[in-house]
């Protein structure tokens, strides 16, 4: 048998990190908790992540890059541009809402966290308005959006939704009008973004 | 001198309440101190707010209804609708903003009896939106909007721009890009409106 410290990636920590952080709620889980599921020191744990506080943001990072990875497909793929918006929009309510709806108590968790490692946050919210930034580029390019600027606009589309993915709104998404809602400010969007 | 009682209108009794509570602070605020401040019984103060809680949801309302009666003017003021919508934004931005910025603690306070008293809350919204759909209303009716169902716009309206009025993102009002980044957001919500 292999030791256990063979295949211990990063991945795998962070992996075994988000369990305990299930497990044990963030006020409990420590570093300790986390080299004991995957039966290594902590010292070991620690030649990867050098502190806990860098454990800790690193597990936040891939909670948010889920989303953002799911949002990328949507971004390449090869839909109509305002299709592709919609689409986009659609997708990060619906990520949001399953991680919220699925599994609370981690939802919960990570809310701490993310509020914890605004870094983290600051930075996917870069990534996601640089997404729509490429989408309202492309639909500028092909007549179907008229954008002043580019960056600000991507940053107001994102502002504008945020009904629908900041998870202070996470008690509303599960109301029966939250769907109505979420096309009502998708559309009021889109067509603020349409030629005239 | 006139017995104290003499002149003791409700609205006297509530600006008492929200001066104990700027002092004491929402979790030490008493019914016995608003007497006190008052030079009354606290039985006094019972016979106009039965309960602390009716208190409480009293002067959360008086608090929404003083940001809900300065959007009023400028509903019935005779600005042309899209001026209108814009100044009525800025408006609201503009009233949050001071009450969050002049006066820290007590719009804290406030955020927390907010989250106590949600139908109070529903109800201001449900005023806040009612103007909304005015001024949508007067646009379609000036051939300036182009509206589908006038209460979801009005709604969508208001949620498209939470991030200027909803007190959760109260710590970024005083950020240097924060007008603009609510100009950018205005435009694209008036963009949406306008008909092509």
């Amino acid at each position: 048998m292999a030791p256990p410290t063979e295949a211990l990636t990063p991945e795998r920590i962070l992996e075994a990190t988000e369990e305990v952080l299930r497990r044990h709620g963030v006020a409990k889980a420590t570093v300790v908790d986390v080299a004991r599921a995957l039966g290594v020191s902590h010292g070991t744990v620690y030649r990867h992540f050098r502190t806990k506080a860098a454990l800790r943001e690193a597990v936040t990072k891939r909670w948010l890059d889920r989303t953002t990875a799911v949002l990328a497909d949507v971004t390449s793929g090869s839909e109509e541009p305002a299709a592709k918006l919609r689409h986009w929009l659609a997708a990060l309510f619906d990520a949001k809402r399953h991680k919220a709806g699925d599994d609370p108590e981690l939802f919960d968790t990570y809310t701490v966290l993310t509020n914890e490692n605004s870094a983290a946050v600051d930075a996917h919210i870069g990534d996601l308005t640089g997404q729509l930034t490429a989408i309202l580029q492309e639909g500028v390019e092909r007549g179907v959006f008229e954008v002043g600027d580019l960056a600000a606009t991507a940053r107001a589309v994102f502002e504008s939704t945020a009904h629908f993915h900041d998870p202070v709104y996470a008690p509303q998404w599960s109301r029966p009008d939250a769907p109505a809602a979420f096309d009502a400010v998708t559309s009021l969007v889109l067509r603020g973004l349409t030629p005239r």
